[in-house]
C-alpha cells in the first residue's frame, strides 16, 4: 500500500449532507466532539482511509488486536431534518506537509461525491494558559457564513487565530472554497496543554444549534467534571504550594 | 489540489517588465517593501499560486473569512517609464527543500511568459545585533549588473553574506542565470530579530533609483518610527538596568 | 539505484513458511532474537533489499570491506516440522515516513510469493527504567491469534503499548490484515535504554514454543550475563555513590 | 529545474580514469584535498551538477556575483601515467535522504560513461577531541583493495568507523560494488570540530602514493600552520586558564 486508499463499507443515500471534521488537534477538542456525536447518534462507519502520509503505526485495542492508523467517515441520517451528516474522525493527521494537501483533497472528493452542502471543521484555539473561557471562535470561507455563525454565538476576533488554522481543519476551508463548498471552522478556546472536554461541550452546543439537532451531552459532561478536578489540582500546583493560613504557620516557616 | 497551480485573474500586456520579489524572509524587509509598493502604486493582482509545498494552512482575515496560503503576483504599468512592473509577494515560502526549486521554476516560467527583462529579489541581511546601519548589500547574477548596482549605492562586500542567499531570493538569481535572465538581490542590513521597516526604507530608496520611479514612503516611515520606539526600549533592556546617575546612588549600591 | 530493489540469491521451495521479522528497534530485542536464530539454525540468505529510504550509509566490516545498508531475508527448512521459516533482519528501518509503508509492502509481497501462513514481528516494549520483568507483551491482527498466543504465555494488557506499535513491526500486522495474513507482534519488556539480550531470551522462549522448534540459547545467555554486569554497575551508579558500610563512615558523613 | 541536471562543458578522452570524490564532510578533509589537487594540477571543469536535493541557495562570490549551489567534476590528464583523473567537488551534499542515493547514482552513471576503473572517496574520521594523530583510516568495497591500501600506509581498524560511512563517500562504495566498480574511502583522523588541513595533508600523501603522482603540498602546509596556531590557542583555553607560575601569584590569588 503506497497510495492513499479508501476502503468502503456502505454507500448510503444521504439528504443534502453536512460534513463534520473532528481529527486530532489542539486540546483534542474536535476529536472529542466528533467521537461523542458518533457514539450518541449511533452513526455508521462507511469508509476507512489509509495513507503512507500517516505515521507508520498500528493502534493496539484493549483486546490485544491491532488496526492500522486511519481516518474514518461515519454517516448519520437525521430524522425530520434538512441535512444528513457525514463525520470525519481518525487517529492522526498527516505526518508530512504534502500529505495534508493530498488527504484534504481526498476528503473533498468524498464531499463532492455525496454532494455535501457545507463543512464544519472542529478544533481548539490554544491560548497558552488555563482558561475559564467558554468562547467558541470561528472562521469561514465566505462572509455570508461568518454572519450566519455570529447568530449562533460564534465569536469572530480580528487577528485571531494569529497563526491561521493549520492542518485539515484549515485546508478544508481553503481548498473547499476553490471547489465552491461552504466551510467553517469552530474553535473552542482552550489552554492547549490538556485534553479539554469542557471546551468540547462549548463547541458541541454551537454545532447542535447550527445543525438544529439535539445531542445528549452527559458523557462529555462527566469527562469534563473529571478533567476539572485535574485542572483544579494543576492550578494549586501552579501557585507553588499551599499558602500559610495562620500566624503559627508563619512563625513555623520563619 | 496536489500540484502547484496558478489561478489567473488578468493577463495584462506589459512593457519590458521587471519582476520584483518580496516574499517573507529575514526582518521581513523584502515583504515590507513589496507590499508597500503594491499599496502605494495601486498594483493589480493578476495571479495566485497555490502549492502543496506551502505550509498546510489558511490565513484568517480581519472579517473572519479565510484564504489558503499562497504566493501572488501583481502588475503595475509605469506611465512614461521604460519598464512595467510585476511584483511577487506571499504568505510563506516553501516548507520543503524541493519545493523551493519547484516554485522558483514556476516563477521563472511566468517571468519568461511576460518576457521579464530583469528580476530584483528583496531581502534582509541579518547581522545578529541591533544596528543603525543603512546599508543595502547586493549580489547579482552578472558582473555587469554588479557594476550598475554600485552606481545606485548598493554595497558589495567580499564574503558577505557568508551563508549565501537562501530560498526564492537566491534561487531566482541562480536558476535565472540558467535561463539568461538578469537578476539581482538587494538586502537591507538588519538585526534579523525584528520586522524592520527602517531597513525596508533603505532598500526601497535604492530600488526606486534603479527603477527610476517615485514612491511615497510615508506609510513605511510611520511604521519605522513606531519600530524605533520599540528598538529604543530593547536597547535599554539590553543594558540590563538604568545606570546610577549620582554619587549618592553609587554610595547606596556600594 | 533510486528504487527499492531486491537482489535474489536463491529461491527455495518452502513448506507453509512463517515469516519472522527482527529489524532494529527498542532494546534491539527483535534484532538479537532473529540474528541468534539465523546463527543457531544455520539459516541461508536468500535476498537482500536495498532502498533509498534507508539512511545513505555503508557498514564497515571487521576486515575493512564495506556493504551498503540493507534488509535481508534468510530461509530455514524445519525438519519434521509443519512450517519452514523466513527470517527478516537488517541494519536499519526506513528513515522516512512513506518508506516504512513502501518497505512493509515489499515484505508482504515477498510473504505472498512464498505463501507465508503467519508473521511474527519481534520487538521490545520500553518501560523507561531498568526492569527485572521477564514478560513478553503481545498484539495480533486477529482475536483468534490473541487467544492462541495467550496459551504460550504471551501477556496482553489493556492500553499497552499506549503508543501503538511503530515501524515495520506494526505495519506488517496492519497491512498484513488487509491481505488476509495472520500476524502477531511479540514484545519483550525492557528498559529501552540498553541492548537487552535477557529480554531477547524471553521472546525467544515464547517464539520457540509457538514454532515448536528447539533453539540453543547459550550464546544469548552469555551476552545476557555480560549485560547483567553492566546493568548492575548502572544500578550502583543510579544510587549516586557506594553506601556507607560502617558506623565510622556514617559518623564521618554526619 | 526540478530534476537533477548535468551541464557539460567538455567531453575529454580520458585514459582509464580514477574518480576522486571530495565533497564537504567531517573536518572538510576531503574537500580540502580535492580542491587542492584541482588548484595544483590545474584540472579543468567539465561538468556542473544541479539538483533540487541540494539546499535552495546561491553562493555569493567575492566580486558580488552569484552561482547556484552545485557539484562539479574536473578532469586532469596525467602525463606518462597509467590513469587520468576525474575529481568531484561541490558546495554541499544532498539535503534529503533519497537525494544522497539519487546523486550517487548520477555520479556512478558518469563514472561508467568514462569507464572509471576505481573510485577514491575522501573524508575525515571525527574522533571528538583534538588529536595529533596522522593516521589515515580506510575502507574498501573489496578485500583485494583493502590489501592494496594497507601497502600504502592506510590503517584498517576493526569496528571503525563504528557508524559506518555516511553520504556520498559511503554510497559510492556501496552502490559502486553493485556496478562492479572498485572503490575505497580514505579518512583522515581529525577532531571533527575544525576544518583540518593537517589531516588533509595526511590523506593527500596516501593518495599521491596510490595514484603515483607528485603534488606540491605547500599551500596545504601553510593553511595547516595557520590552523595549528588556532588549535594551540584552543588547547590553552581548554585548560581553562594559565596556571600560576610562582608563589607570588598563588599568594595574590589566595
Amino acid at each position: 500500500m503506497m497510495q492513499t486508499t479508501i476502503v468502503r463499507f456502505k454507500k448510503p443515500r444521504l439528504k443534502k449532507p453536512i460534513l463534520i471534521e473532528g481529527l486530532p488537534g489542539v486540546g483534542h477538542v474536535g476529536k472529542l466532539v466528533a467521537e461523542h456525536m458518533i457514539d450518541e447518534l449511533g452513526a455508521e462507519k462507511i469508509m476507512e482511509i489509509y495513507s503512507p502520509h500517516f505515521p507508520p503505526q498500528v493502534i493496539v485495542e484493549n483486546d490485544g488486536t491491532t488496526r492500522l492508523v486511519s481516518n474514518e467517515i461515519y454517516s448519520y441520517k437525521v430524522k425530520k431534518g434538512k441535512h444528513d451528516l457525514l463525520i470525519l474522525v481518525g487517529d492522526h493527521q498527516s505526518a508530512t506537509t504534502e500529505g495534508h494537501y493530498e488527504l484534504s483533497s481526498v476528503f473533498l472528493d468524498i464531499a463532492e461525491e455525496f454532494k455535501v452542502e457545507r463543512i464544519y471543521t472542529l478544533g481548539g484555539y490554544g491560548v497558552g494558559q488555563l482558561v475559564d473561557d467558554q468562547t467558541v471562535i470561528g472562521a469561514a470561507n465566505s462572509i455570508e457564513l461568518v454572519r450566519e455563525l455570529e447568530k449562533h454565538g460564534v465569536e469572530f476576533r480580528a487577528n485571531e487565530p494569529g497563526g491561521g488554522i493549520v492542518g485539515v481543519s484549515g485546508l478544508l476551508l481553503g481548498l473547499g472554497a476553490q471547489r465552491g463548498i461552504d466551510a467553517a471552522c469552530l474553535m473552542g478556546v482552550t489552554s492547549g496543554y490538556l485534553v479539554d472536554p469542557k471546551s468540547a461541550q462549548d463547541v458541541l452546543k454551537v454545532l447542535s444549534s447550527l445543525l438544529d439537532i439535539e445531542i445528549d451531552m452527559q458523557a462529555l459532561e462527566e469527562r469534563a467534571v473529571e478533567m476539572e478536578k485535574i485542572v483544579a489540582k494543576l492550578r494549586e500546583m501552579e501557585q507553588g504550594q499551599m499558602p500559610p493560613t495562620s500566624d503559627e504557620q508563619l512563625a513555623y516557616i520563619g
